[in-house]
């Protein structure tokens, strides 16, 4: 089973496509879809659409996952997200793929082991989960944990309300 | 010029095309695209990106606008909205249509005259102004209004940034 975990934003959207065998998971591949900030905000979703379109035919993932949003920053900043979110959840449904969402808390759990870890030590077992994994970014680290953590939940998947 | 109005929401999105021939302008459909609360929220998404694009298909729009997102509500509707904002115009970009966006305050100045105008008011002058015009409901009102705001603005169009 090949899972792409997503961790969407506007300017930069890191993914993670990670397989699971049973308990054993290995690292695919990993990135980050950026898009240009001096363009307008259709061509930017526009092109995120292109770019995660692409990915998803490269790869042929199974399943996809992305984390619960944190919502008590600025509105603005919310908004945004919440622009970019939808274009790559939309993008990923269209293409026939569940998509799994996981609350920060059940991330760091599946990721470290306890539920209020530091986003570093998320980032360092991730690299130690994934042997091999050349991570591009931390948007793309914090995609792989999601993945990891759909990969662990796949028995009762979450649905996004 | 055909122009298409968008009002864009998850639950239900107003839309509402105008034909724009210098100064004046004529009504040609209007509706309100809507999806199942009891679906999950990637469905949703696919579905509002689905019925989108048969419309964009049907009716060709040469060019389309959304008002301007108040984002002083609750973080979790700004979320939501944006989503569903996102797949929107996402939505037109990739079927190559410019995607306008104006102020709340200047689609009142535009449609009533005064910046500062009740929604019921609007509604009403967007009735008078599209005579023979049968509104589907207040989002596509909404819709109809942002779409006459941008005929009216389409010498200078305001890039979303």
């Amino acid at each position: 089973m090949r899972i792409l975990g997503l961790d969407p934003g506007l300017a930069t959207t890191g993914w993670g496509l990670i397989q699971a065998e049973g308990n054993r998971l290995s690292h695919i591949a990993n990135g980050q879809l950026t898009t240009k900030t001096s363009a307008g905000l259709p061509q930017r979703l526009a092109s995120l659409g292109d770019q995660l379109d692409a990915l998803i035919a490269e790869h042929q993932p199974d399943s996809a996952a992305v984390e619960e949003v944190f919502v008590n920053q600025n509105p603005q900043s919310t908004l945004k997200l919440g622009q970019a979110r939808g274009v790559v959840i939309m993008t990923a449904a269209r293409a026939g793929i569940d998509v799994g969402e996981y609350a920060a808390r059940l991330v760091k759990k599946a990721v470290v082991g306890v539920g209020n870890a530091e986003k570093a030590q998320v980032h360092a077992m991730v690299a130690r989960l994934l042997p091999g994994a050349k991570i591009a970014g931390p948007d793309a680290a914090d995609a792989l944990a999601v993945a990891i953590t759909h990969a662990h939940h796949l028995a009762t998947p979450r649905r996004i309300a």
